[in-house]
Formats: C-alpha cells, structure tokens, sequence
C-alpha cells in the first residue's frame, strides 16, 4: 500500500484531530494553549507525522532527532531518532498505516528508538525492533525498542 | 490507613505476583531472567516497593534515586525520585493503598519525578504533583508530574 506520509502543522484542525488518539497528552495540551496564547504560530511546524483519508487525519507518530550527545542507547554515540505515539484510529487498524509511518522514519537511515506504551510486541518485531537489554538506572520504567540502519553496528550498550 | 510498605525482594514468588499487574514489562522480565541466569541472586534487592494484604502483592511501585548529574527536572539540581509503576490490583483499589505508596516516597524527601502510564490527573493533583511546562527535546512522549518537598524551590524547568 502506498500511502501519503505528511509532516503535521500545529493548527487548529490537526490539533481537533488528535482528541481522536487515545494518546492524548501533555505534548498536545502544551501545542494548543501555545497556539491560543500565541506564543507559536498557525501552522507551525509540529514533531507529528501523520496519514489522511481524505481529509481525516487516521494514523500519526511523533519523530524526534536526539542530538549524539544525549545518545545512551547506540554505541557508536550517533544521532538517532525517539519515535513515539504511533496510533491509528481504530477503523483503520491493520490496513498498513501504522507500517507506512514506521518505514518512512526508517527511510530517515538513522537509529531508531521507540518506547511502546502498548503491547505491541509483534508489530515491532516485524518492523525489526529489537528489545535492549533492560538496565535500571538508563532504562527505568521504559520497554526500549531499537532499529538500526543497515551497516550500523548493532551493539547497544 | 495504615498500610506496612516493603521493600521488595527479587524472587521467584514476587515475580510470579507481579504477574497479576498490568504493567508487566521489560524491567520484570529482565528480573527473571536474571534469577534463572544466577546473574542475580535469589532475594536481591529490587527498585520496587509493595503493599502485603496478607501473603498476596496488592500494591506496588518502583522508585530509583536519580543522581544530581541527570536532573533535567529540578532547579537547583538535586538527587531525585523517579517513581513508575505504581500500581494497584482491581480488588483493592480506592482503598488508600496508593496513596500509602506515595506518602512513603515522598517521605524520603526528595523531589519526585513520575510519568503516568495511565489516566489518573487527579490521584496525582490530589497527592500534590503538579505538570510541568511541556518541552519536547526533554520530555518527548511524557507526561511529567513533579512534587516538591517543603522548603525546595518550586522552580522547574
């Protein structure tokens, strides 16, 4: 399936939008009331991802680049990429929306790290994603979850 | 309430009762291995804290001493708590047990760091955790919520 993956502008409607996600959290209360308060633009750029049909927003996941310098989980130290809230709404499970928006951050060819809040083992699997091992202190209370680029060493620390 | 918390021992019987929480993850997982491996021994000290109800886990929490040197949450650095997992089993919630938890974390008197996996605004708003101003370099996916002891200045980044 060829699907259209679109970066997300902090708007008014995309914002209207993501109360239709289950994870709906402080990263898009602090969006809106930046928006209402002025403090960001209309159509600013967001970290959000996302896929329509027609003109509903039905799959989305927030994309983040880390700085090498805040690295803990690659080694060697590289910018790699936070992926998070991954979620398609529910009458568009299993049509491969959530597939096109993992492959497109693939397509970015750095490390990806990802923290599911959901069990969703085998989807991550199938995608290549592969368990740390766990570590207190780095790790806490996150199930870290990490892809490499083709040629990238896959040693994590 | 008067609740007696724990701290919990690594071993095949805690392990076996964390089964019955929903946050059942890597951390957990990792435990067990472990234990089977001989890596760790049998007893160990664990991050996790519970509640008895006689011999049956019906509370628990993780709760990590953050070193100074990671503070990205309080100002001025300090060693903090980072407290996740908190968790009561159906039957016994609304009964004060969380909050026993938490009262037993806060009396380290240390500032407190959580991340809610699940919706529960209002247990925290009413244990004194307050959201912190979203920043998406820090908090990423994350809905933090920091308490402060008495006296420490209530400044957060």
């Amino acid at each position: 399936m060829n699907y259209k993956v679109e970066k997300l502008k902090v708007n008014y409607k995309t914002l209207e939008e993501f109360k239709k996600f289950k994870e709906y959290g402080l990263q898009e209360l602090s969006m809106l009331e930046d928006l209402e308060a002025n403090i960001i633009e209309n159509d600013s750029e967001s970290p959000f991802y996302g896929i329509y049909f027609g003109d509903k927003l039905v799959a989305r996941m927030s994309l983040y680049q880390v700085d090498a310098k805040f690295n803990r989980y690659f080694e060697p130290a590289k910018d790699y990429l936070e992926l998070w809230k991954l979620e398609v709404i529910p009458d568009y499970q299993h049509k491969g929306y959530g597939t096109a928006l993992v492959e497109f951050a693939k397509n970015k060819n750095l490390p990806i790290k990802t923290n599911p809040r959901v069990k969703s083992k085998d989807f991550w699997e199938k995608m290549g994603f592969s368990s740390v091992t766990y570590n207190v202190e780095r790790d806490l209370g996150e199930n870290p979850l990490l892809w490499f680029p083709e040629g990238f060493s896959e040693h994590s620390n």
